[in-house]
């Protein structure tokens, strides 16, 4: 199968490495829009989006360039041109996947995105399995790795302020951490797994969120003194066909699965019937965890597994 | 799809529930051997296992009689009658797996065993994906939900007879419950896993195995000291192209993923490239779990998601 891949960030050089290694697939064209081009691969390497997407004999794009505006014109694009998309970019799926997902339907293709929502966790198609037989009723996941780095650092012991600059040296947090710390990250995630669970497009605007700007070393010391840990989490609830949405700390028994679920581990409970509670565990963030799930979704489509029926349908009301 | 079931024990009774739910799935026959039939649904049942396997309508049969010189010798017969299997039996799949695989083959219909391993837990499933990707260089599992729900009570200050006598009041525990506590169950649990995980075929009676049953109070209260728990676990290593298979109890720190899996949960450990560790937990034992998994595996045959095509190939030397 021939691919392209739009971005050569970590993840884009990820994606790259793994799939050199897998004999199935071969990448044809890589887009670099400032030009700082592998010279190893010159001619894999183009900073015009039309070339890979007039290009006849890509039968797939991988799209790992985050941000929304050119992200969501690309992925769009390659649809319209009948090329399947596989993405890691929750911003654009949070918001547009109703009409992405037409739009994959519409040309006949699929659009996967895994790796969107929880790195190397396979929530999203554990969550598509699951449903087939199970109702699910609440969702609650730490779907946030530099968050979950700086609790864990503060109860260790260090001041929020060092977890932050130790999580930004790790490279683990950006040099503006107003997404990671006030949960918009976390609200574009529970919104893309609630589309999935819940078969209800969620406005990420509405989701109610609170920050853990305010968790001070004394409520960290206070916590332990009570055989409590404090974790950033994202939940969704279903109950009485209404569902509630929300992204804030909450703190947990010592004894609890995310007790132990620490630094850039995410972890997804899903609460369901007849099936009872499910856990998933894994890498939230890196290059290689995050590739893996892009090149899991590739196989998929390789292997024609992933022919998308699944509609939003709005079928519960939203509490706000 | 018309189905039977042979066996209306716990299992049977949650997979006849759960079916009977699902509009696509007919059960028309139900094999009790011991002719205690739902009176109820008399005209469904039948103490002959031959009106099962010569009714042509029947297209897929699920085994949850447990034992295996009957059920093996059912299963073989189903399958040359040209019907899918189903089954939940981790004594028969983790000796004869080779053979019925094969016979599947032969006879161009699918075996399934999700529920043979952890429950509602999702494991075999998730291996076939994550192998697609990825190498898996180590399991480790806690997969016997008796033991474990014993070692929990014993870490809240139960002695090894209290917690076994409340194991078995709570129906967790057999009468005679040597296969779990030797380990002998998780012996067959992880031959199966190894088998799928590593495509190499292996022999349980050659898996090292040491039981729960040394492990005193005085044990305990001193891993409790040293901040770490016991865990009963089951596991097999892939170092240097040799595999090491083995079930013991062993010490977790108290920050361990292990760590917060008490009473009837299940967990398993993967260690993966290039996704990293995995971890996933749920309910080991109980009638809806497993019942949710053999419909799981029944729907994805009627997707016909299943085509099989896996052998085991002996790949490793296994490490004695």
């Amino acid at each position: 199968m021939k691919i392209a891949i739009l971005g050569y960030g970590t993840i884009g050089k990820g994606v790259f490495q793994i799939a050199c290694e897998n004999p199935h697939l071969q990448v044809v064209k890589i887009l670099e829009r400032e030009e700082r081009f592998d010279q190893n691969y010159l001619d894999l390497f183009t900073s015009n989006v039309d070339e890979i997407v007039n290009n006849q004999e890509i039968e797939l794009v991988v799209e790992v360039l985050g941000g929304y505006t050119f992200a969501e014109d690309a992925i769009e694009k390659c649809l319209k041109a009948g090329k399947h998309v596989v993405t890691a970019n929750k911003e654009v799926i949070a918001i547009d996947i109703e009409n992405l997902l037409a739009l994959a339907k519409t040309n006949n293709v699929s659009l996967a995105y895994e790796a969107s929502v929880g790195g190397g966790i396979p929530i999203i198609k554990n969550l598509k399995e699951i449903k087939k037989v199970n109702k699910i009723s609440k969702i609650t996941g730490i779907l946030n790795g530099t968050t979950n780095y700086i609790l864990t650092k503060m109860f260790e012991g260090n001041t929020f302020e060092e977890a932050l600059l130790d999580a930004q040296k790790k490279g683990f947090a950006e040099s503006d951490p107003t997404a990671d710390l006030e949960g918009y990250d976390m609200m574009r995630k529970i919104a893309i797994l609630s589309d999935l669970a819940f078969d209800t497009y969620i406005d990420i605007n509405q989701i109610p969120q609170k920050g853990i700007k305010e968790i001070s070393k004394e409520v960290v010391d206070e916590a332990k003194k009570n055989n409590q840990v404090i974790k950033f989490v994202c939940s969704a609830k279903l109950e009485e066909n209404k569902l509630s949405v929300e992204v804030k700390p909450e703190y947990f028994p010592n004894n609890h699965f995310f007790a132990s679920v620490n630094n850039e581990f995410n972890a997804v409970i899903l609460e369901t019937y007849p099936n009872d509670e499910l856990i998933f565990i894994g890498k939230g963030a890196g290059s290689l965890p995050t590739s893996s799930a892009i090149i899991a979704d590739i196989i998929d489509i390789k292997d024609n597994l992933y022919l998308e029926n699944y509609q939003n349908i709005n079928k519960y009301e939203i509490n706000k």
